[in-house]
């Protein structure tokens, strides 16, 4: 292939299984719907839509309703179509040619997708056994190796464990670059940092509509930084990026609230649930979870993914690395977690 | 700003007016809205939606109707968020560090934002006079510099103007580069070149719903290539990135594709009304145009574009540069049309 750029010609993407399966706990998706009330309100919402009109390009209606949600102000924000397109335009925004960035082993894989399709190069700061972070040594690597960003999810996904919040911002504070925090579920754990980013001027938190919300489907991710980093990464931000339709469905959730704290309290029931269950199964290991799934370790982590799969239930299966022996699974409703339970158990 | 890349520090980002007026004749959306039965079946389509589980990342049903409305088969498709993000994720295929990308001047200025974004260095081809391409110069240029990417509208924006299909065939034939083909608004001017995807290893085609199909705000377009392109590029695509609500609903509008060309032939008719009128103002040369939308000169174009903001019209006005004395007007409804001329003809 003669035009391809030279560092994508062995380069695999990440490809997404189109086969169906009845019960999915692989994609850390919330198992709740919304009801006919507020599904009668986003009809509402669609009818007002100007399909012919290019949406707000600031998507500042939901962004300052995101705000209000997340009870905080003077603080900047961005939208973009789930956290993927965020991380992307980051890396976009602070990486030369070759820069270096920082990222956990394990952790959400798109940070090296994104890092590399904006020339980048990605180093790996491995997890210790127990998936804690020794926070001297990752700053000393950083500071080292000139990294320029840091991306860091807490929970980390895929293991539910968090980095506690004096660490978090020593290593905001001794790192020079800049950190991004992805608290994509921090919902299910409960402290935010959204408080300390005037604090830095290398902070940057991620948080989606995806998880804890339950609005996958809608592709919706909030940048929330200082005022000085919001000018520089809105150079590299699409203009009319997120579309209005899901501005104007997030807006309708957003103005009832009250709605998303019961359906996390439901999830985090049904948490509790699945994790009684799982601790009666035989020759598993559970990793203790702050988030909507647990990692769970195995000898025969293909062998049982095999078995779910051939009885409908997807699970998040590694198959290779550090977590060739594990499973990421997440919280269900009630049925489908007793229908996992049940397939593990035999 | 100490971590910003070094060749975004003086970058200027693409700036949206947030001003509110009272007739938009600056963007080149569709005057025309959906009819009630469409938007019910709208209505229909978001309440089957799962809101709580991912999009299919392939979109493959919308892809798969947007191929029966062109009337074509075996060409590889990729949806994106408007034509925008697949100019940047085709940037990111193909651009080394310090590639150059090819473009006219003027067109569509989002070439030179994403190619920059992805490393690129973008080189201006000038039109002539007439906003026509010499196109053995293009050719030569091209080859003599090495250029990885051609960005090419036809129906130029915003000139109006087209690149014939003989001299767009030569230029693909000719170049030793991907030559990326925007037909933004080609069914106003109703000959394709999709139909030669396959005999060329060199050409993309970009389309989009946010013209002739009046569907700016739910900002969908899409990529057609052959297959061996088509791999490549599914490398730089995001995974997820249209989100479920905007397939659904362009499912609706493809599925009642009768209505796409009924508004075409509605536009057009307004197109002409507006030219009529615009050629009795005097002082202004009318450009021959195969879209939506009008190129005019002015000798006075910011005191006209002030006049006209003034009366709640907003026109597009380029302000500097080789555009300094046009403005670009779209189609509007009749009220929309009389009104703009009223102003005009003072």
């Amino acid at each position: 292939m003669k035009y391809i750029r030279d560092d994508l010609k062995d380069f695999t993407p990440y490809l997404v299984e189109k086969k169906k399966y009845d019960i999915r706990l692989d994609a850390n998706e919330s198992f709740l719907k919304y009801n006919n009330e507020i599904l009668q309100k986003m009809c509402t919402a669609l009818l007002k839509t100007d399909f012919n009109r290019y949406p707000d390009a600031d998507a500042s209606k939901v962004c300052n309703l995101y705000l209000d949600y997340l009870g905080i102000k003077d603080v900047s924000i961005i939208a973009g179509n789930g956290s993927d397109e965020l991380i992307q335009i980051i890396a976009n925004t602070f990486l030369n040619n070759n820069d270096k960035v920082m990222m956990l082993d394990p952790d959400f894989s798109m940070y090296g997708v994104y890092t590399k399709l904006a020339k980048g190069n990605i180093i790996k700061f491995p997890l210790d056994d127990n998936f804690n972070i020794n926070v001297d040594t990752l700053i000393n690597e950083i500071n080292k190796n000139n990294v320029k960003i840091l991306f860091l999810s807490t929970p980390n996904n895929p293991t539910g464990n968090i980095t506690k919040q004096d660490d978090l911002l020593k290593i905001i504070n001794n790192s020079n670059c800049i950190v991004v925090v992805d608290e994509a579920y921090v919902e299910f754990y409960g402290e935010s940092i959204v408080n300390e980013i005037n604090n830095y001027d290398n902070l940057i938190i991620l948080r989606t509509l995806s998880k804890a919300v339950g609005l996958a489907a809608i592709r919706l991710g909030f940048l929330l930084t200082n005022n000085e980093l919001y000018k520089q990464i809105y150079k590299a931000k699409p203009p009319f990026n997120v579309n209005s339709i899901t501005q104007n469905l997030a807006t309708v959730v957003l103005e009832n609230k009250d709605i998303i704290q019961e359906n996390i309290n439901i999830i985090l029931k049904e948490k509790e649930f699945l994790y009684s269950g799982l601790k009666k199964i035989n020759d598993i290991k559970i990793y203790k979870s702050y988030s909507n799934f647990f990692l769970i370790e195995c000898d025969n982590a293909s062998y049982i993914n095999n078995l779910l799969e051939t009885n409908g239930i997807k699970v998040r299966y590694f198959g290779k690395g550090r977590l060739k022996n594990y499973l990421r699974i997440n919280v269900g409703s009630r049925e489908e977690n007793i229908s996992l339970l049940n397939v593990l158990s035999r």
